[in-house]
């Protein structure tokens, strides 16, 4: 075992985290401040990702696009909270072709002033509207430090915009936007979280409302998954851009952005992960089935080629890499996170049967070769289904009602995870837990039921149970 | 046809061009000098270039991954002719998290140094090789005039780059790319052209040997459609990579660079087109076939609605649209190059029939509504082979030998396209003959035979006609 030696996943997830990242290959650290380089595993999940989104996004009839990557800085001060809110993560571009530029550009850290620029040139009619765009694109926001996928100076995300004729409609459109992330979280990556709308002082700068799908992970802290944003009209007033609806007056349409990024890749890796390494769901593992022949075995590795042909259907690799041990081989998948590992000697071929390896259980099961394909496609569908179940369990079981301001602030010092509290939505009170505490808003719920309480700082009255957590 | 007019193809293809561009709604100029908008019907393109073309990819073991935007400057001065090459071309970020870097990013104009760099971090052993990595993305060569698709500031683009053991395994490699290229274009966008190796005037700055596909304008202009480079160990050396080899020794790696980038929609737009507009191969067609029911004619709406499932399988649209008349209607999809239009009123309906207009011919055929299915898939299939015939007839009808100066001269006046001629591959004889006539050497073609000639311009001994031609 020693090769995967790992800090502990329990007492040290961050060291445990960037230690699987390096050694899985998911990532390594790039040569530039703050920059990561995603490596063929990483990218395969990112990819995968893709592929399953990129289908619900055309389903609903958003088209995708390109807009540049420079946005002049004259674009950002256009809206005051936008440029105050992303100013001081810009990088500039200030020489272009050798040459000092009069205009300096910001590389995009998000294309809201850039997208609606060419919108309002564009579209001048209701008939134009909705206006759907979507595009998969990096971004760059500056950051000092590395955290591998979670935080990072450039990402890779897509992000969607779209301009609609009332706020009704824009509205369905930013909660579509969030129950599909969910749906991409649930289905494709087996992690559990929680909708729900952002708290003011944490919202989109220049935005109205924001929503988000906060995911909590093994060491009790919240992870912003994805977001989507109620725009209102202020982006639309800033740029002055309006269209004629259908009584001919003008009027100004509505906005909705929602992103969702290269991060979720780290919120997957710490939900599943183990003392092993990864654990990835089979929907998003880019090798679902390792076969593993024991080396030296000639009738094994025979049989391990014909498997391989049968078992083609999924995504599947065989290891017949020499001069590796068997131990050496299973260490090497397991820290990868393969669902399922089918190991093979001779003894098995002639006994017609194979071992099959569950990650996420370490169970190991014999298998008649003839019943192989059934017992595989029931496997992964139970491992999907456990990793996801077991996720939301244990979000479940970390989630804390608090009622009294010491209930609060003892469950931060000892358990750790979401606390559901009466909060009165003053932001005094939410940046004095804050100070107190640590813990931040996360999010109203959208299935939050009304109850009358009382803000667990203040006293004051409140109709609704926050979410607060330690935030990533 | 008011609304569709366009500068004329034949005598004004660059103004066409342009326009076609913009009212097609491929693609807008950005605010941005030398930027532009990819619009979703361009963007949807590029997708189906990638979808055709990462299947290729894959399917040769190169892995895709990514890499940091952003390369230290102090990357790019490790090689001396790579710097050269590409320093009046860079986007340089001085300001990061609203500070002054010391160092000094530039915006990746290709991803050489930084991915080296990493491989070299990685790969150590012989056992590691071949290195095959790909990477889809943006990057920056400044511009200060856009020529929409043909040349950006900003462009979208693969770069596939990989490492072997030795130069044979790393040519065969550059040969796959470069005929991987040649696949896509005939297949996918029909355009025919020539693959050769690029003079070492016109070569990858701080690479060995590049090859390219040259493509034929219809205005005789040549395009450098995409390109594969043998890097030999030049960049391997630069930064001091090595390799642990099977007896211990330490070897250079060779290494080979290749990349196909938006400017390919540049040269599929200008090599289909005509005075009407677009036209798309159905292959790569975002929409293959158009329906448009006669507006007003209410059953063939209904009949047209079920042509439209029965057609599912093709990338079909409606064109239900309220407020156009059917010849507003028809212009539209032919100024977008849409393949096959179905017409249908109210009397084809009772008859059981409908019209079907081709693009690329303009030919209409009534066709019985039984056969659509098999006849629209004929079509399709004629379409796309007759737009590569028409493409490649074009080329070679413009390919002219010249064995004198004078000759070599009055085709540059006169006729313009591929001039097939001896040179003595004598750089100063290459300048001279761009000074005389502004034809530049485009390649030495795979396929051209050995043949005893002498430089159409200095006298001296030749076993090679290279193609000569205008760059675009």
């Amino acid at each position: 075992m020693a090769q995967n030696q790992l800090p502990d996943f329990k007492t040290n997830l961050s060291e445990w985290f960037n230690e699987v990242v390096l050694k899985a290959e998911l990532a390594d650290y790039a040569p530039v401040k703050g920059c990561m380089v995603i490596r063929p595993y990483g990218y395969a999940l990112w990819e995968n990702i893709q592929k399953f989104m990129d289908v619900l996004i055309k389903k609903h009839d958003v088209e995708n696009a390109y807009f540049p990557l420079f946005i002049p800085m004259s674009y950002f001060e256009k809206e005051k909270e936008h440029v105050e809110g992303f100013a001081p993560e810009l990088a500039v571009v200030t020489v272009g072709g050798g040459k000092e530029l009069v205009d300096k550009l910001a590389v995009r850290p998000t294309s809201e002033m850039m997208m609606y620029e060419m919108y309002k040139k564009w579209f001048g009619s209701w008939r134009d509207l909705p206006v759907r765009m979507n595009q998969w694109c990096n971004v760059v926001r500056w950051e000092k430090r590395t955290y591998l996928f979670l935080r990072t100076s450039e990402f890779l995300w897509q992000e969607g915009h779209c301009a609609h004729l009332t706020h009704e409609e824009s509205m369905q459109e930013v909660m579509w936007a969030i129950k599909m992330y969910e749906q991409t979280y649930n289905e494709l990556m087996g992690v559990y979280g929680i909708i729900g709308a952002k708290s003011d002082s944490e919202k989109f700068a220049g935005g109205f409302k924001s929503y988000t799908f906060e995911a909590l992970m093994p060491n009790g802290k919240s992870l912003q998954a994805c977001t989507s944003h109620d725009l209102g009209q202020n982006f639309s007033k800033s740029i002055d851009w309006t269209v004629q609806d259908q009584i001919g007056e003008k009027s100004m349409p509505w906005q909705n952005s929602w992103g969702f990024s290269t991060r979720s890749i780290g919120g997957l890796i710490m939900s599943h992960g183990d003392e092993k390494g990864l654990v990835i769901p089979p929907n998003i593992a880019p090798i679902q089935i390792v076969i593993v022949p024991i080396p030296g075995h000639t009738t094994a590795l025979e049989k391990s080629k014909e498997l391989l042909k049968n078992l083609e259907s999924y995504r599947i690799k065989l290891d017949d890499k020499e001069g590796e041990t068997a131990g050496v081989k299973f260490n090497k998948w397991e820290l990868k996170g393969i669902p399922l590992r089918i190991e093979i000697g001779d003894r098995d071929v002639a006994s017609g049967t194979v071992i099959i390896s569950r990650r996420d259980t370490s169970e190991k099961i014999t298998v008649p070769i003839a019943d192989i394909s059934t017992t595989v496609d029931a496997l992964l569908k139970d491992i999907q289904q456990k990793l996801f179940d077991k996720h939301k369990k244990f979000t479940q079981d970390h989630t804390f009602k608090a009622d009294t301001y010491d209930e609060f602030k003892k469950i931060m010092e000892t358990s750790r995870g979401f606390i559901s509290a009466h909060w009165c939505e003053n932001a005094d009170c939410e940046a004095q837990i804050k100070t107190d505490t640590k813990a931040t808003t996360r999010c109203l719920p959208l299935d939050a039921p009304e109850e009358n309480g009382k803000c667990v700082r203040c006293g004051k009255p409140s109709s609704h149970r926050w979410l607060f957590g330690l935030s990533y």
